[in-house]
């Protein structure tokens, strides 16, 4: 089946969406003799433990590869931002410098999921605010979405955290002062991310969030903003997800009854 | 390790707790061939899908009996209340009947986990209230618990909705027309149910949430109230969650912005 389908609302761009539904059967595991691969979206902690300055978890970066092969999140001690593309983990620092981060590793919050499309397709020429305006008027606002992009940026802006010391202040206090932006003018690469409902908010960001890994590994990081050439649009429709309470001793004692989300939003 | 403690405040029921810390070490696989039980509770859809109508679900019995074998939730067309104990589903309809149900019958949502507990203590002469407000004492808030209760209860009082009929109304306005109350006296049973923190809102029940099955399977039901003369508590802390989303065509559907906090209070 392919359905095609030009945007009429967002001619100064000229986008060209074409859809491709690969397929929205079940999942299948990738060998007879291998186990199925979760079609579950896993995450360790939760966003609003980290927006109360929780910035310290348990879970190895070895251990989250096992929960997914994509995705997002960070380190402990907020110390940069941390993808996951195509089973590997890389950390955008405060400095824009890019490395792959070792099994040993731990993080404090991510979301993972083992990436398969059910849906591709090509954008020419568009903002990500577009984009997005584009992807919420044909996904069911219910369900949820790993979204991975790939392509050629005119403009990107991005954000990678300095690290935190002890005591940890809320993440939007270390954030006014250890937010590093990055300006990217014409480069390649990566998107990844989720499209999450608003019934997961305090677990989870609602809406969109992306973090972004030039092809070079030369910079990257949690993007606010993009103008694209051209992209590769995946989307991989998610069954559900799993929670994973962070078990560091800082997790029993934050503070979670504040309704962060307004928060939340001048920091995305 | 033993802790023992008394109440103060609650002298008039002379409640005493005898808290017995069994294990607060992973939970091991019952047998070395056999992969380890999940520490995790399921759930099938989201509380806020049922509060807005959502009252069918595509899950068997059978497909949730490999999630867990404790728990609660209610069956398709909200026929009544389902309570799930040692790895048996059974129903309490409108009528106050019991039945175990069979594998292929079906469920719009519900809450499970294989129960193990790492607390076990006593309680002699308590209310409910007086009991919760024991255990919101020493639990940690922002974790979660499955709690399994067994004793003599002089009073009880329990529900179990009717079955509704398409169109759906919201849960508030089904319960308004099809909630029959049971007031129980001298019940000796088993009572299952979870204590959630606040950010699970919109996706489970923040704090408790209790079914009650009768041992001679004559009575039960959601739980409103109990005076309880004497009780064996059990406590299973979880280390998560995973949330199935609702594959029933209704889920896309319904609007599930509305805050329904309030309405939940009410009718819970």
């Amino acid at each position: 089946m392919k359905i095609q389908f030009v945007s009429k609302a967002l001619k100064p761009l000229s986008i060209s969406l074409a859809i491709v539904l690969q397929s929205c059967s079940p999942k299948q595991p990738a060998e007879t003799d291998k186990p199925p691969v979760s079609d579950f979206m896993y995450q360790y902690s939760i966003i609003d433990a980290l927006l109360g300055g929780v910035f310290d978890g348990n879970l190895t970066l070895g251990a989250l590869k096992t929960k997914g092969d994509f995705g997002i999140g960070t380190f402990n001690r907020v110390d940069g931002e941390l993808i996951v593309d195509q089973g590997k983990v890389y950390k955008i620092s405060y400095d824009g410098s890019i490395r792959e981060v070792p099994d040993t590793d731990s993080t404090s919050i991510a979301f993972v999921k083992f990436f398969k499309a059910d849906t591709t397709f090509t954008v020419k020429g568009t903002t990500l605010d577009q984009l997005e305006k584009q992807l919420l008027a044909v996904l069911p606002a219910n369900e949820m979405y790993a979204i991975r992009m790939k392509g050629h940026f005119e403009k990107l802006t991005s954000r990678a955290p300095g690290p935190a010391r002890k005591p940890y202040p809320s993440l939007k206090d270390h954030l006014a002062k250890q937010q590093y932006l990055f300006n990217l003018s014409n480069t390649d690469g990566v998107v990844a991310g989720f499209l999450l409902p608003g019934y997961i908010a305090k677990v989870n960001v609602p809406g969109f969030h992306f973090h972004y890994l030039a092809n070079d590994h030369k910079s990257g990081g949690h993007i606010f903003d993009f103008t694209a050439a051209e992209l590769t649009v995946e989307i991989d429709k998610i069954q559900g997800y799993t929670v994973e309470l962070n078990t560091h001793a800082d997790f029993d004692k934050v503070g979670l009854d504040k309704d962060r989300q307004e928060e939340l939003k001048k920091i995305e």
